[in-house]
């Protein structure tokens, strides 16, 4: 696996351990990574803090010319909100560890310039399909559903 | 002026009087206010904390149910990521008290059917107007420009 999507795939692990929801994203910058961040809904209680949310914070405050050369590696496809937070930003690039278990609005934002790869990474799909298979309320809630 | 939009300027007052960006946001449900929040940008070192984000995150963990008999109420009309929220959480009407100085992707919201009401109010425009006229480079990073 690329090595940022394993990034992100610890991030989720280590939101699962928490016992948080398992959903993990890296912000990458000039083929560095900025930003790692997870699902933070039940650790602290929060509505906005999905893992691409997260890791957004984590990266602090950029310039509008250090965005515009990131790319955001997800576990699973960015819903609404966090499509919104990279259109906001410009982020040229999405990469989507799984877009089996939810799929956010990527033909809209490909329309409006990101390119989002989907790798659908057996890992990734493994991970979300078991977390939803036994806390299905949780993560209805998480969509908001 | 609406008792709301009122309360959604008095927090971009309060913001502004912290030393931040004056944009406010009260999340009101069944007639009460349930979440007031202003941008954070400055006083967090915060990229996603947008009034409306704060508002959510004030407001706590909801259910759908309770998301879908909200409004939002924002001194500004709300970006793609606060858009992206409010569609996340299925927000059925959001109040916008200026649209002059920014306006956010009140279309596309529309047609994924956010009731999206624009006031236009003078003091929500002016504070705003006022605020960019002197501080055009932070203006500019919280839009992502």
């Amino acid at each position: 696996m690329d090595s940022f999507l394993q990034a992100a795939l610890d991030e989720a692990r280590a939101g699962l351990a928490e016992g948080g929801i398992p959903i993990g994203s890296v912000l990458v910058l000039d083929g560095r990574i900025i930003g790692r961040g997870h699902n933070r809904r039940i650790q602290q209680g929060s509505a906005v803090l999905h893992a691409e949310m997260d890791c957004f914070e984590n990266a602090g405050r950029l310039s509008a010319a250090q965005y515009q050369r990131c790319i955001l590696y997800s576990t699973l496809s960015p819903c609404d909100m966090c499509s919104g937070a990279s259109l906001l930003y410009k982020i040229p690039k999405i990469i989507v560890g799984d877009n089996v278990n939810f799929t956010g609005p990527e033909d809209y934002i490909r329309s409006r310039g990101i390119d989002v790869v989907v790798i659908n990474d057996a890992e990734c799909i493994a991970l979300m399909s078991d977390f939803i298979q036994y806390n299905a309320a949780l993560w209805h809630e998480d969509i908001g559903e």
